[in-house]
């Protein structure tokens, strides 16, 4: 999916966000709105809304001399997320539909996203869970899918959503317990995408084998992807997708069908899928 | 005053909006936000808003081929507050504080703008326009000043708002036939800033010698000002201005008292004269 006007914008505000988030004062913000302008105004209609994130992201990091920005949220994130977790299990545990509900936890825990100009409200989110409604429900196709399967790519998107995840790959671990299962995150960090660090001490280890994809850009990028986690990607029987930004570099891109799961959250990648901003979705991407 | 970092956003807002205002397509779009973020990538924080608004709007007027984008939103504008006015008129003539309400209808009309992000809507604005508060209020200084002026220069600012300064410069001649009145406009077409052309036709013309200052900022700015407009400026007894960009270009600036009227429409200006956005003022400015 390629960037269309108000991703200029939205990317540039980002940048505006990130020096008020770190508190900089008014000199060495304008050196960094100054440069992401610079950056902007290389990018053509041609480019992916993550591919110019990344090369923002990594000029504000450098420019600050600081790896990860926003390692202090991402931490905080996932504490919030694993109080939620036995809260969420007990309800799903106890709930009809397992593997639907499951899925639906794992989508509501797409909302926490750092990369997006909106603020979110995470127990507003969970208050009423299960009645979750979607724009595009390709769950029966899903479900079809899973049933067959032997190997599964989940390609993980932000840190505390991949909590929400573990819920998921648990329930499909006890429903399909031969199914093997690989949990792919980005290679460094980029923005509030989770990484293997990020993953230390967390039960989604002994679920699935945790991959790094080598990916910088907030998105699977295929071009950017080690060998390892392509190889995973299109071997799988079945790839789950979590997110806008692996969306929006794959979907009609990659030459595989993939499961999409998330919430839209602007109306470019909302145009993109035929939906509305706020929506959620469960869509089969052709190849 | 100079920029402070929410300003490159805002300037790249107002660009993103000017696309979709005209209906351009994505790929002229684009290269307008190409454009305009190369200019920004230049500005350092010892500018002024107004400047770098001058030489993106000069850009996209020229990569579009288009003297006066916003020359049908002026036209409304104006054709709207000429409705309004002898309603405003027919109110003030019967109200205690004539002045001040008459002041209070001209600053009324500052919400007329197209060049802030925020959409105006004037029916709700004048409704109960002469319960309008204040931030600051130095209308008794501003009073006096007016019983000993022998000479007023009055800086406009927007198309639209210049009919209710028509009232106030209409009501001033009626309380001091004497005094000798300049309507200072634009040099030429910046977004919707009024200018000589604008102003054909109406009631000023009669009330007032409506000069053309020559500065094609949207505020007026003495480095582009032809030298009747600084003499009239620098030689009046009382000068009153109205709007932000005037008061971005010239407070702190200019080396002479100036009364302020205007609405505070962005934190950047709230900031810096101690208000909120929202906020009415009337502001005795110090040399």
């Amino acid at each position: 999916m390629n960037i269309q006007r108000d991703c200029y914008v939205c990317i540039y505000t980002q940048a505006l966000n990130i020096t008020k988030r770190l508190n900089l004062d008014e000199y060495i913000s304008s050196e960094i709105l100054r440069g992401t302008a610079k950056i902007l105004s290389k990018y053509d209609l041609s480019f992916m809304p993550p591919e110019i994130a990344k090369e923002v992201y990594e000029f504000i990091e450098k420019t600050l001399n600081i790896a990860d920005p926003f390692e202090k949220e991402k931490k905080e994130a996932i504490k919030k997320a694993l109080e939620l977790k036995p809260v969420l299990e007990e309800k799903l545990k106890n709930s009809k539909n397992f593997l639907f509900n499951a899925i639906k936890i794992a989508i509501a825990g797409n909302i926490i996203d750092l990369g997006v100009n909106q603020s979110y409200d995470l127990d507003e989110e969970i208050r009423d869970i299960f009645n979750m409604q979607f724009r595009h429900n390709d769950f029966d196709k899903l479900k079809e899918k899973l049933k067959e399967a032997r190997m599964l790519c989940y390609l993980a998107d932000n840190s505390g959503e991949n909590v929400f995840d573990e819920i998921l790959v648990k329930s499909i671990k006890k429903l399909y317990p031969e199914i093997k299962i690989y949990y792919v995150v980005r290679g460094k960090p980029i923005i509030n995408d989770v990484t293997l660090k990020d993953l230390e001490g967390l039960e989604i280890n002994s679920l699935a084998e945790v991959i790094d994809s080598g990916v910088p850009t907030p998105g699977f990028h295929l071009k950017f992807a080690n060998e390892k986690s392509k190889e995973i990607f299109y071997n799988s029987d079945l790839v789950i997708s979590k997110g806008m930004g692996n969306f929006e570099v794959l979907f009609g891109e990659c030459g595989r069908e993939v499961f999409y799961l998330f919430k839209v959250k602007c109306d470019v990648v909302a145009n993109a899928c035929g939906c509305k901003k706020g929506d959620n979705v469960i869509l089969k991407g052709e190849k």
